[in-house]
């Protein structure tokens, strides 16, 4: 729980610094708001039952659906653009495996209400500085916009045919070439037209290659032509917002959200942990709320997959085990010396850094060892010949090296000397190092 | 939700500042972990039905339970002291009154597995420093020892008449005396012993006055004695360790929690809005998970209000009403110049200040009206005329003074007199004003 908070406070401090709002739905609904929404199969795994009044509700399943409902009534008084976020559980009554549970959470961010390529762009750079204030250097943020496959299968008039010629593109990575062809051709599309797909989701290469390929596939169809537009100028402005060019990439291949997505798509690698996929994805769609009001309301957002980020942040060694959000223990060695140890811990408090004083005067031994086990940083050891001496203990717990700070002209020898320990990162903010 | 997750915020950042750690829980338990622990009127608020396994199950009424079902559970893992707080929401099918919903948040911090008094007194360390943490600088903890009252009904020999005896004197401050000493009458107790338990709770004056009354009260009572000698202990080490003593208070009337609590209360009032009632109460008790585990669990904790004390802190006009946790806007004035608000933004935000830049290109009417709406405290505007002069126009929202800063050489002086406007408590925060 200590590095999950640290994540979702984290990403909530990114969220807010672009200014989006938090905002809070009721975990349960209407049933008929949440049933229909997300399929058949999210229909079956909904938690639903009959409240005091009789009515029909259900736990949320995703936070897509209350956000629907909720801006579909509140738009008028929210305004557009509208910039929320939202950290919340979700429930889903399904088979629970490694890493995929029937409660969990999920932590998103949208704007609504507009069509400018400016939140296109901003939402990359969002993902950017999350992922930067998460400590992650090594990540690719990959863009593709649905308007350049979309116009190349109207061009090629397969349109009709974009459902299963998506699916079967999906899976390029996992089965290969040959089997998509297959699989393509399966859905009564000619082999030619299927080699022209599969020339744009194939192209490699930097990212003015790519575009320079898009360009070219795109000729005769204007929606294609848009997208690769697009994905030129959001490349250009986020380039030139700072983002290193290495981090973002043209991948013609995602087509995420086969329904949901109609303009930009992302997802987020981390470079060093790429098995482990997507772990902050979104797009563009076109209307919102489109089964609760007539007005409409395009949008584009992403969400973090909080999940797989933490289980990817423990692999990568970015997450220490700790099981305190102190970084500091106190002893309580010396009954008789009670106010004092209080009056320290105040005072190493006051300036910021988070100390534990442990409740009853056991062993010094039996405490040391609680200090240990939980992951404290320091501890300090008052006994009576230090407070004879007015000095102050501070013990290493990572080295073991003591050390003997004065404490009688006051505590700012001693607060300095835990800085140093600590480093500026961790002082009083509990996250993992 | 911008000042209700800046104070949930505020709550869990002197929760960890004191070691004590996060943990979850899941809103839904198997339903016999649930019923029977709250009443007969809490069993019948249940929000209950069967899941997708056949399992009957409800959702979480407080944290109490499952904080006691998860301690049985993990203790062996956990071991003691364990010092835990648990943000999370909580469910009740009861009718809704202002200020109370079916839905609503509790905030608990409890150190489970010690008897030690200094576990008690780091409670209300605790409690003082979340109050000042909000900014609350008038407020009254209100202490009591419920030993106190059962030693002196012990020696009055009316320990099984304690429950209505409580729940009599509990009403003294709405219905007075007279009516409290016939219902006291009326459970059977002789006017002279009502008399003595009067006058026990109507002790007033200051800290030092109430203890010697309670210890002449006491005399003959070994528990009272001991209830009497911990108020005085917990007084003097909480005064100790820094709180001005106008702020602690010994109250003994107050009798809150009839079974639950065996030990120390709290309860903490504002000064400047007594009527609202307690905002922070909590106290000791003796086995927290005793249906569930043989161990014995002693523990002491408290609970913020966190609905009543927004609803304070919005009376006493200690919260703004911004709609926006970023505090500066950045209009988007010339659509050639996407990618030099973009850097700016990108720039400011690196200083640890929100930026909002707004999406579209519209008329800057309509955008700073948008600004003004949302509460922005700063607007900067860049045009034509700005860009060829290499200036930012900095205007402050509240006041409508605009300012000229140069940026050619960088936006060091840009953030410096965006800072000088903001002060340094609300730079980057989000937090109400």
């Amino acid at each position: 729980m200590i590095p999950r908070e640290w994540l979702i406070d984290t990403a909530k401090r990114v969220y807010r610094s672009y200014g989006f709002s938090p905002i809070d739905t009721p975990a349960l609904e209407y049933l008929e708001i949440l049933t229909g929404k997300g399929g058949e199969e999210s229909d079956k795994q909904l938690y639903r039952f009959e409240d005091h009044g009789g009515r029909s509700v259900g736990l949320r399943f995703d936070l897509t659906v209350p956000l629907a409902r909720f801006v579909a009534q509140h738009i008028g008084q929210l305004g557009t653009p509208f910039k929320r976020y939202q950290v919340a559980t979700v429930w889903r009554g399904e088979n629970t495996q490694r890493g995929r549970y029937r409660e969990f959470m999920q932590c998103d961010f949208d704007t609504i209400g507009t069509l400018s390529l400016a939140a296109d762009i901003e939402t990359v750079l969002v993902i950017h500085d999350l992922m930067r204030a998460l400590g992650i250097e090594d990540f690719t943020i990959h863009l593709n916009n649905r308007l350049v496959l979309k116009g190349l299968l109207e061009r090629l008039d397969l349109s009709d045919r974009a459902t299963p010629i998506l699916r079967a593109i999906d899976k390029l990575a996992k089965i290969g070439r040959e089997r998509v062809v297959a699989e393509i051709a399966s859905a009564g599309v000619s082999p030619e037209a299927a080699e022209d797909v599969l020339r744009l989701v194939e192209i490699r290469g930097p990212n003015s290659q790519i575009l320079e390929q898009l360009e070219r596939l795109s000729l005769g169809s204007p929606q294609a032509q848009e997208g690769t537009a697009k994905l030129a100028e959001l490349l250009a402005a986020v380039t030139a917002a700072g983002i290193r060019p290495e981090r973002v990439r043209i991948a013609p291949a995602i087509a995420r959200g086969l329904d949901y997505y109609t303009g930009m798509i992302y997802e987020t690698t981390l470079d060093r942990l790429p098995t482990i996929g997507s772990v902050c994805s979104g797009g563009r769609y076109d209307n919102l709320a489109k089964l609760y009001t007539h007005q409409e309301l395009p949008g584009v957002g992403a969400s973090l997959g909080l999940d797989r980020l933490l289980a990817a942040l423990e692999e990568l060694g970015l997450i220490a085990k700790v099981a305190t959000p102190a970084p500091v223990f106190l002893a309580y060695f010396d009954r008789s010396r009670l106010h004092d140890y209080l009056r320290l811990a105040a005072q190493v408090r006051a300036a910021g850094i988070g100390v534990e004083f442990f409740c009853e005067p056991k062993k010094l031994g039996t405490q040391l060892k609680y200090a240990d086990e939980r992951g404290f940083r320091l501890a300090l050891v008052l006994g009576e010949d230090e407070f004879a001496a007015g000095q102050c203990q501070l013990k290493d717990l990572a080295t073991g090296k003591k050390t003997l700070i004065p404490i009688n002209d006051g505590t700012a020898a001693l607060i300095a000397e835990i800085r140093k320990h600590l480093g500026t990162q961790e002082v009083g903010r509990g996250q993992p190092r």
